[in-house]
């Protein structure tokens, strides 16, 4: 299963994409896209073109992007949202999945704290996926959205394959959670 | 010159499309766009298509969006920003022009003040484009948002047409005054 994830932003939009075979994880590319000029349409249709691009040349299974967090200034918050929306846009275009993971489940799912520094998400990202040198902020961010939701989909898998033999016991599995 | 109309929100959209020639102004379509269930993701696809469907019914010539205004809930600022930034996408992905008008922009070129009620632009809207009946809030919205772009389109048209003239009394056109 090959995962796209996605860090959004107006400024840099990050993005990683990853291979999940069993729980071995491979890194396939990561990087950044930039609007630094232009109009917001204009840089909007930027995030737009090059989230569609990436997902053209990695043909990716399912999508994970982070949720931002709101911003002081309100004004930023609207345009960070205008960028978030344009990158979703892009993935369910393509008909892809889209989870979201907040930051603290990001920084739990990689590091295993929701405290953890960003260039402990870094030192990590380049662990987990035995790169080469440290990736850059956004893309590890990208790539840890990535790896959070191949974490989560492991667990899911997991709860699907016991649920069978919970249904005997009369168990099952609702919301993630065993209920009797 | 056909022109469309679009005032963003994430629960309804509202969109209008009309025709200029020359100062006269011809009522073509509008109505809305609505999400009400779904997750995130699911409710910008239905923005994105229901957008995407209304620019190959009606092959708008440009669009215009209405800037949407800072809400007093952060979160709530978040979502309508990622709802418009999925409107503009539709638009940018069919190559149209995207101009951006304020409220206060719409209700001036549509009712003549900025301070005009909500009732006050629908009856206006109602009278430049001849409809038999008051348009709905969002619609209207949408259809004042296409009237003050064409209205504004008339005054750059104009300029433009008096600007070579000007040019040899050492007169230039810059940021819609003239400047010697």
């Amino acid at each position: 299963m090959k995962i796209l994830g996605i860090d959004p932003g107006l400024r840099t939009t990050g993005f990683g994409v990853i291979h999940k075979q069993g729980s071995k994880l491979t890194y396939i590319a990561s990087g950044t896209i930039k609007t630094i000029d232009g109009t917001l349409p204009e840089r909007l249709k930027t995030i737009l073109a090059g989230v569609s691009e990436i997902v053209r040349t990695y043909q990716p299974d399912c999508a994970a992007i982070e949720k931002v967090f709101v911003n002081v200034n309100p004004q930023s918050t609207l345009l960070l949202g205008q960028a978030r929306g344009a990158a979703i846009c892009a993935l369910v275009a393509a008909d892809l999945a889209v989870a979201e993971y907040t930051a603290l489940q990001v920084k739990q799912g990689v590091v295993g704290h929701g405290r953890a520094r960003k260039e402990q998400v870094q030192d990590m990202v380049q662990r987990l996926l035995a790169l080469s040198g440290l990736p850059g902020s956004d893309a590890a961010d990208a790539l840890g959205v990535a790896i959070c939701h191949a974490h989560s989909g492991d667990t899911l898998a997991t709860l699907g394959a016991i649920a069978p033999g919970l249904a005997k016991k009369g168990l099952r599995v609702k919301g993630g959670r065993l209920v009797g």
